[in-house]
């Protein structure tokens, strides 16, 4: 937690602003507090020679940060007995003489971090010592503690962690000042915070082979830096292809004087590469990666592998997974395998006890439950106490298990592995960031929550281009209160000030946290031309502008923008925002080629050059990326393929959309289709129905024109009936030939209750299409005024627009704001509250709603798609009508719960689009107004629409529109 | 049955040579018989004025088909009293004085005729009257037993009844005489045969526009001259958009003068088409069609229907469906319905009695069981006794049910409503002939012997291109012994022969036969890219070669014909054989390029290019025909949409297939992919495996090398054992620079028993592929030699091929030639047999088979997918292996009788690819040789493909290949 002493002035609110620190930080010859310099004339730092390396590299690193800023670097001075004058003081209590010096006399205030984990001070003391009038000093509890101390400063002058890895341009200052005062951070809440370099062919490979020549120190510097100023401390290095003590012997020590924590992936035991087992196993024994039949050869590799550590700072992975990433080979029975997973792993602790001379609970070690990994543990494997329990997500950022409190005393804590970046199950997803702030918050709060704190690590497959979520879950796994459910917009919007300057950072922190929203809505590997509906809600339609509106967005940032910005524009906003707005757009404009084919529109052949346009648009943007970014800085990082999925693995090649083709004939005969059909007229034996109206929800309808063969169209469009009004617009489709005739009904005309109107079509033939309008009686007005519903079709109710909300024992539904597919979500909170039995006795939402009629209703509640996080219970919610009984319905009891967990045939699709869908029935005994009631039964389930129809909405992703009644 | 006397001599075998009276036509001086003249000197005709004005018109075709084959028409007489010389006279029982003098006199026998339905004799009298020194007589037991005695004699002297509709030219002859002798045919085993032009839009409506400006009279004589020459007698007239009587009001009268028979379609009663009803229907009480609320307008409607055909000779369509060929609309209860109905029939006869004068059991009618109306049946409507109960096929050929015993006493009797051609459910073919005739013989086989003979009636959609299938259907009706089970190949050569002349004959036959049987493997309109296998068996490919081979022979045989005889071959044969076979590749390119894009082959984009070609082509074919064809002739006859398919109606335009497209790179990198898998390498993360290989069936296997990038590939194949045979070639691809590397096995130099080999794919990159060969031992190779099997993979057993055939009760199964997907399948005759309860002691096949293992085997048995025809029956059929009891499975029972019947999930993919597929399971308890037994358990099952597996064969549409073993 960040504190501030009250030399400080002004308010600063929470986590809504800068940190107190960067707020302490002034650029202007009149500010007060510690004088930094300006150009030519720069204080100068002091680290202690006994200190640790990594501290002192990173005082180096400080060293030039200022000077980025000031245009001179400080001077660096190591000589504690020449100091003089006003300076900067870096140092690690119990490491530094000088630093403990200052602790011991008192003017040094390190009470709150003495003793603590990667905590530190920052305070400004007069005359800390004999000859210096005045210091900043920066004191760590522990080496990185001193380290993040260290940056701290950096970032709070303006260099951004991204400086390099972003080319984030740091502002010129003239003067640098810190305000007097006492800063202090840390401890973290999580201990180990890290990331996992993987599935890094083709983009991180080719990138590192270019500018460094592979995975080297030169590269891993460049990383271990990046990790530093984020507050990381642990990593899992790329092992494709990959091992880190092999392909740089150097790595390992470089790690450890940074101060990064190295260790191996989920599968990797013993700190060895897999591949090191791939490249030298017929130096094995049999060759054989099998504890049953090869165990002393292995234990030989296990050996080698702690060996080369014995002093590192490490967290060494036990356990034992099959040959390369895959499940282990079993011995014969569930039971056997669980008594060979125990004996491997006490021999490993044997092993790293008798290589790294201590006993093996001093060792942090980690056991991950990854995939198949769980049934072992569920199994009853007994796992020493101080290992490191690690939880494995579903590989698409969805926990499943958190753990019980009878599980949590163990010494060893739990971890989490996440994933924002997958090659392989349920599909991979490499290509772009697709991780939204809120999901990632909304499931890290409950590992949190529930105590999964010693490790969290995410999988960040190249690292580029998930620089906003990674920094966002190391910025939680520092502090979980500074980027609280409320506040991930502010974060959001602090991320972005600090990358671009305030001027643009809301608009920026908008694009950001769209994008990702959208590419979440359906992740954009999974896109296919039918995902978005060209026909129900105009929904593609509606897609398609929702990305047209962030491209316009971003290009006019991008114009506004200084010029030395737009590399790191280019990258952090632009390139996400126009290749998936492009993206998404090429499938919609795909499924309108297969849609027009099928309705012999001549703009099939329109649609057709949309898509090849937008194919080739995306490999330019691409190439933008790799060779124009940065003068070619980036070159191999946007290499992913990502169009045309047609299994988990990625394409070997973009495959464009496959596109229909006519021969158009040389006439001016024209089609015509309608609102919510498929179907094209002439042609379809059944006349053409537009759907219903009703005065009530008030929403037009449309028909479009289009021709059918060479030569232009003239038709005539008319209503037999006074009270409905059409206008003619551009339809939906890249020809602007096509047209679109929108309906209306003037409401004072139409007569209560029912009436039909036919509109027709008139050119070298006729088409006619039925209307039918139902206008409200004033009592139905009345009855329905601020309600959901309507007299007509399927409708939506917005989750937040409750009427009333009511809450028991401090549990209630409270939003997440921005979760999902819509604005905000609602869930229980706090997220450990107990479950609730009796549903007519739990915190639940009430929605009032209008329904035309008395009958059966069809209730979906769309969900987030949690997992079983907590064993013994099974995620159900209840949902009632007025006073009837609320219905219980649970996720995992049953069958369901085989189809909706993890590896279930449900888990593709609905981590896909971020949804599950509960389906409930309400069976009201009257028309008119209504209350349905959404009833929490567990925590966890998180609720993001309600959609309410008879048999079902018509076919679309989003479901139709919300219908508040005159609200 | 035609029958001959002993004036002529030589051996004529059966069916599988022309009639008896072809055979009695002499074309040459020397013949002996009746001389009919040569060039400027031909007999001349006479009819009496008292005859039917149909036969004097027929005498009048007769005289011109004369002067067609020797350049003189014949001279008509009609004076009885100026009669001289030689002549042919022409006239009817009872309505020729003439005649009847003849007969009376015993000059002409009539003994097999007189009395009889439509029959005929033709017979030499030497003196047949004063002046008269000879006579060919045809006479008729009635109008049309004397008018197809007229037709025969023109069909003998070689005017094909197609000369105008479909250009068969006619052989001009020098002279023409007829063997002295006497030639009998009637009656027919059906008394009503028919056609319905249906679902007329655009082609046949389109060309009647143009042609004759609309379906006039000009059209329908046409027509009507058509079917007397086929020996039809029935017609529904075309009625979409269309009414017979209102179109040309001479209509009707000209039918019965030409003597056809007129009806109604199965829904349209009283002998009114629907469109009177939609144009008309304002001026009909409420303008409902709907019994129940308008009964007193409808029935002034059916009224009106039957008084303008006081006299004709018609057939009255009795009952009602709903408005439009869709379902009646329901009174509230199937029983209500029912007694509507009965009602509605019982209204209509009392109106047939009063506007024809005569009781209404004297006027024929017909009752359709089609589509829903079953269930009224089913539900106990009681039909009056004469009424002909008709019952409807399923829309695609196979009927949905036969008369019982108890049922056939009815004096109505029982027709058959038959498809050729359907515009929708299951799905619309109204393009081409994909009606191979072994289909048609085997149904209505079953209509025959069980006593479904009162009608028959086939959609014929358009009409072209359904020449051969329409006059099949109509030989069949008229004497089925003709075309027997054994006999139908040698119908089809007759066919040919009477178009083309001998010489082409057979292979003409063969084309006629193949492209409609290759049509029946999958619906054309059913065709879809992944229709056939490319990855599978070599099946696309094995497919493309068939067709390949057709397109060959047809464009060989057009080559050889005269000049005059293309415009018929072309329409007969070529066009279906070159725009088939375009087709079925296209999709195959189609297939091809969506799998190669999933490769990243660069073959990609000219797969692309071979897809865009053929769908060009196919258009090209189709403007031929409309275009060019006898100097566009049968304009708009081609019209119909056929490409694109997506819903049960044709697309509004051919819709190409979808193709997608790649960037390719400017590489010289490579891709490898084997036989049997989609995936290609390098990329897909586990290594290549081949198909198992063994020395019993001895099949190659192959892997296919191909550019990815823009550059020429080079590699090296080589395997690591000598016993490894590589053979390059070209891929099965549109690219020549994709190559095909064949791999075999050596088997003489291969170790006996499992051996493993690499086979090693070098270029930029190296690709290695696993191969398993296995090489049986001696005692395995004798057991098996000559059984099925193998010792990898799943096998087919040519159903034919079975190694004992034991018969029951005068029960075995026999062999359909050429019936759908075989050479030849299989079924228990005679198809009226009894059922057997006990399938141990029924008829059944035995087929030797070696399982190279125990444990247990699928046996898929692919079937015909005939339909419950017979309500009590389950179409059951029985499995065994050796001596374990055979397993019973029937086909309706339970949940499966639902999914299987016409309407159910099953029905579409059967009836497209006229197969069902029924599971069987199978367990020897040893390796080795066994037996698998087919029981007959019910009559109408038809067995054409026995496939055996461990889980199923490779996904393929044919399934793996037959493997006799050293046979």
């Amino acid at each position: 937690m960040l504190t501030r002493r009250d030399l400080i002035g002004g308010a600063i609110a929470g986590g809504l602003l800068p940190s107190p620190l960067t707020a302490a930080v002034g650029f202007d010859q009149r500010s007060h507090g510690f004088d930094i310099g300006g150009a030519g004339s720069v204080v100068p730092i002091f680290a202690d020679p006994a200190d640790w390396p990594g501290v002192r590299r990173a005082a180096a690193d400080l060293a030039k940060d200022i000077g980025r800023v000031l245009g001179t670097d400080a001077r660096l001075v190591f000589e504690p007995n020449q100091l003089a004058g006003r300076l900067i003081v870096v140092g690690t209590l119990g490491s530094s003489p000088l630093i403990d010096r200052l602790a011991a006399s008192g003017k040094l205030d390190v009470g709150r971090i003495k003793g603590k984990w990667e905590s530190f001070v920052i305070q400004t003391i007069r005359h800390p010592m004999e000859g210096v009038s005045e210091a900043l000093v920066i004191a760590g509890s522990d080496k990185r503690g001193s380290i993040y101390g260290v940056y701290e400063l950096s970032r709070a002058i303006g260099v951004s962690p991204w400086y390099w890895w972003a080319d984030v341009p740091v502002v010129r200052r003239d003067r640098l000042r810190v305000s007097f005062g006492h800063y202090v951070q840390g401890p973290p809440a999580v201990k180990y915070r890290g990331i996992f370099l993987n599935d890094e062919a083709p983009c991180l490979s080719g990138w590192t082979t270019e500018k460094f020549g592979g995975m080297n120190g030169q590269f891993y510097a460049r990383l271990f830096e990046l990790m530093l100023r984020l507050r990381a401390n642990y990593l899992w290095p790329a092992m494709w292809n990959n091992a880190f003590a092999v392909d740089d012997p150097a790595n390992p020590k470089l790690a450890d004087d940074y101060g990064i924590v190295m260790g191996t992936s989920h599968h990797e035991p013993m700190m060895r590469a897999h591949k090191e087992w791939t490249d030298n196993r017929q130096r094995y024994g049999n060759g054989q990666w099998n504890y049953a039949t090869n165990r002393d050869a292995i234990r030989r590799f296990f050996r080698e592998g702690v060996e080369r550590n014995p002093t590192n700072e490490v967290i060494v992975t036990v356990g034992m997974r099959g040959d390369g990433d895959v499940a282990l080979e079993s011995t014969g029975s569930l039971q056997s395998d669980v008594r060979l997973l125990e004996t491997i792993i006490a021999d490993q602790r044997q092993l790293i006890a008798d290589a790294m001379h201590k006993p093996a609970e001093k060792v942090p070690q980690v056991w991950v439950l990854f995939t198949e990994v769980y049934k072992y543990y569920d199994a009853g494997l007994k796992l020493p106490d101080d290992v490191t329990l690690m939880f494995a997500d579903d590989n698409v950022g969805n926990l499943r298990r958190l753990p019980l409190p009878s599980e949590r005393s163990r010494s060893g804590g739990f971890g989490i592995y996440f994933h924002m970046d997958m090659h392989g199950g349920p599909f991979s997803y490499q290509w772009i960031n697709s991780n939204p702030l809120p999901k990632i918050w909304e499931q890290m709060n409950l590992a949190h929550t529930y105590g999964a704190n010693e490790i969290w690590i995410a999988n960040v497959g190249d690292l580029k281009p998930l620089e906003v979520p990674i920094e966002f879950f190391l910025a939680m796994a520092w502090n979980p209160e500074d980027v609280g459910r409320e506040k991930i917009a502010g974060w959001t919007q602090n991320w972005a000030e600090r990358q671009f300057g305030p001027k643009h950072a809301d608009e920026i922190a908008y694009l950001v946290a769209r994008y990702a929203k959208y590419n979440a809505w359906m992740k954009p590997e999974q896109l296919k031309p039918g995902t978005y509906s060209v026909e129900n809600y105009r929904e593609a339609e509606r897609v398609w502008e929702a990305w047209d509106e962030l491209v316009r967005r971003a290009d006019a940032v991008n114009e506004a923008l200084a010029p030395e910005q737009r590399d790191a524009f280019f990258q952090l906003v632009l390139y996400p925002v126009r290749a998936c707005a492009n993206l998404t757009q090429m499938y919609v404009a795909a499924a309108r080629n297969a849609r027009f084919a099928q309705q012999g529109r001549a703009s099939t052949l329109v649609e057709e050059d949309e898509v090849r346009r937008r194919f080739r648009y995306d490999h330019r943007l691409r190439d933008d990326y790799n060779h124009k970014l940065a003068g070619g800085k980036w070159n191999h990082m946007m290499d992913q393929t990502h169009i045309g999925y047609f299994d988990w693995y990625p394409p070997e090649a973009d495959i464009m959309p496959a596109l229909a083709d006519l021969d158009i004939e040389d006439s001016a005969a024209f089609g015509v289709s309608v609102d919510g059909n498929s179907r094209s007229w002439p042609g379809f034996y059944l006349p053409p129905t537009l759907p219903k109206l009703d005065s009530l929800t008030r929403r037009p309808t449309y028909l479009d024109v289009y021709p059918r063969g060479t030569k232009p169209v003239s038709v005539d469009v008319s209503a037999n009936q006074p009270w409905v009004q059409i206008t003619e617009g551009q339809a939906f489709s890249a020809s602007p030939l096509d047209r679109r005739y929108w309906i209306d009904i003037d409401w004072t005309k139409a007569p209560v209750g029912k009436s039909e109107a036919t509109i027709t079509v008139r050119g070298e033939e006729t088409v006619r299409a039925t209307l039918v309008a139902i206008r409200a009686n004033p009592e139905q007005e009345k009855e329905a005024r601020g309600a959901y519903g309507g007299l007509t079709g399927a409708f939506a109710i917005p989750v937040t627009g409750f009427q009333r909300s009511v809450a028991v024992r401090g549990v209630r539904w409270e939003a997440i704001p921005d979760y999902g597919r819509v604005a905000a979500a609602m869930a229980p909170f706090p997220v450990d509250a107990a479950s609730f039995g009796d549903p007519l006795a739990s915190p639940r939402l009430e929605y009032d709603v209008f329904l035309p009629k008395p009958g059966r209703y069809r209730v979906d509640l769309v969900t987030a798609p949690t997992l079983a996080v907590i064993p013994q219970r099974k995620l159900a919610v209840a949902v009632g009508l007025d006073d009837q009984a609320p219905v219980v319905q649970a996720v995992f009891t049953g069958e369901n719960a085989v189809i909706q967990d993890f590896l279930g045939s449900a888990h593709p699709i609905n981590t896909a689009s971020n949804t599950r869908t509960m389906r409930f029935e309400v069976a009201p005994d009257r028309a008119g107004r209504h209350v349905l009631k959404v009833a929490m039964v567990d925590p966890t389930l998180v609720l993001q629409q309600i959609i309410i129809s008879n048999d079902g909405p018509e076919p679309s992703f989003f479901g139709p529109p919300d219908a508040r009644l005159n609200g």
